[in-house]
């Protein structure tokens, strides 16, 4: 059994501990928070942050959850300097910077970390690769949602007057159409997606400047078509407030001028903490298996041979999945 | 430049050489055929496959495009005991004794081989376990089609009275529907796909009769929904020539009771031969890369890590596409 700890006990960290529970070769060795650890609400074995150092003989793996990219960018160097570390780091435009400052933690000390793994980054990373890998010439379009999106939510409980809100992000069937058939890069970002936002106003506030600011806050909303839908606090606690999220990648590629070849992979998932938990699950069992064969430092879900992801033995899967 | 070698030129050879012409770091060292090097009307040069082992100072990868499992089965053992090799060995319930054959063959030499490549075996196949190994609990199905099946092709055009034949697996609407909402388990043979052929009846022949052999050949077509149309030669020519197919992997699976997640991955393909050459090309680079890096023997898509895939450097992909 690989021993696995969670760091970090937020939706990622409960997620993690649910694909474990599913993994026939691993087991929970321990939950690990700054906060008090008879608060979080976990059946597991729960420790203070501070004394993960303390239990390097009874951790193979830690599985480290931490909120944000500012949080993973000072852990995971820590913890990867003395277990094997899997995360999800999602800042794509820091992501080769965050892997040398991983790996020179984790190769001196013989650690095999696995970074930036989930969906996007993650598995979406790894389609478009192989997809541009089989299909050189071609367009590559990704599309996110019907879902969530945590970063833009935030942005909007910003804005004055709002008392709480959530945002789904949603691809036009249009666009989608056209990425299938070849007619992808001519899309713009507001031809791709739509932003729809489910507002709380606070008692007295001006609906009409809320649903302004929304509308033109630049990077987030300005791009888009933006509706701004304004709800009860009970509706949205109600209605909105699951996890759902879901994404396409698209290639079309042309082998001769006569011949389009298209491939998509698509995500429909209606709790993303748990699914992007169960990659990096998948993950912690492969970055194992990579220190067993002797590698050290820090790779990305394109480093990893895909059979070292799954519990089954290679032998069977060759002989049933190919 | 890796050079590389093509042994066979059918439609999978000449994808294989169109394939090539798109991969930046690849160079077509040579045509390999058992027919008049002369005749087959390539512009690259064109050596007898009997000549092979000459060049072996001139060819990096040899991509077998064999015509079927048992030319690949005589020819790969061959060849891998003087070249890399990548092959699209398609025969899923041999494929462990075929690689095991290979990898005896391969491995004593120092070379890499990468076999049963292209979709299905090959990309699907890795979906598959990628998908199972991220979602633990839960059902997977195949769908293929629209699209042009060989194999029963082939089977129409030995039914007595049959001129010539196309048949198109084409998977149902409704069994695709189900798949992706989790009710994939119950579906039937029949449920899942239906067989479409386009059949040219010899003058005289008697086409009930046709039909009805048809309907009720085993294995083929007496488990499916069959539907057969007599068309004119002239029409078929026309028409059904070409060599579209398709296919879709899905994956519905549950990380808590209440949260379905679900995984699809999806092929349309206009020419179905030159997209599985195009991943043997990529096979073929990675093959060459696994070899530069002290690994030999035989290999599936499973083993393979996706960035040796890929023409791009690592860096570049990390930044790029991570």
């Amino acid at each position: 059994m690989i021993r696995v700890a969670i760091v970090g006990y937020g939706n990622l960290g409960r997620g993690a501990e649910k694909a474990l529970a599913l993994a026939p070769d691993m087991r929970l060795a321990g939950v690990f928070t700054r906060r008090d650890p008879n608060t979080i609400g976990t059946a597991a074995p729960c420790y203070p942050y501070d004394t993960l150092q303390e239990h390097v003989d009874t951790i193979d793996v830690c599985i480290v959850c931490g909120s944000s990219s500012h949080d993973l960018k000072a852990q995971v160097p820590e913890v990867a300097a003395r277990f094997h570390t899997v995360d999800s780091f999602d800042t794509h435009a820091r992501a080769s910077e965050y892997l040398a400052l991983v790996d020179s933690a984790a190769r001196p000390h013989g650690h095999v970390a696995i970074v930036a793994a989930g969906w996007d980054p993650g598995l979406f990373s790894l389609n478009r690769v192989m997809m541009e890998a089989v299909l050189p010439q071609g367009d590559t379009q990704t599309f996110w949602g019907r879902g969530i999106s945590q970063g833009h939510g935030a942005a909007v409980r910003e804005v004055p007057g709002v008392q709480d809100a959530v945002q789904y992000t949603i691809p036009k069937s249009d666009a989608l159409q056209k990425a299938r058939t070849g007619q992808g890069t001519a899309l713009t970002t507001r031809d791709k997606h739509g932003r729809l936002c489910y507002v709380v106003a606070k008692a007295g506030a001006d609906r009409t400047d809320i649903e302004r600011r929304i509308k033109t806050m630049p990077h987030y909303f300005d791009a888009y078509d933006t509706q701004v839908v304004f709800v009860t606090q009970q509706e949205l606690n109600l209605t909105h407030k699951a996890m759902p999220h879901a994404g396409h990648v698209i290639r079309t590629g042309h082998t001769t001028p006569d011949h389009k070849q298209v491939m998509e992979y698509a995500l429909t998932l209606d709790f993303n903490p748990e699914f992007t938990a169960s990659v990096l699950v998948a993950c912690a069992r492969a970055a194992y298996r990579m220190a067993q064969q002797g590698m050290a430092g820090a790779y990305t879900l394109l480093d990893v041979p895909p059979v070292l992801l799954s519990p089954t033995p290679r032998e069977e899967l060759i002989q049933g999945l190919l």
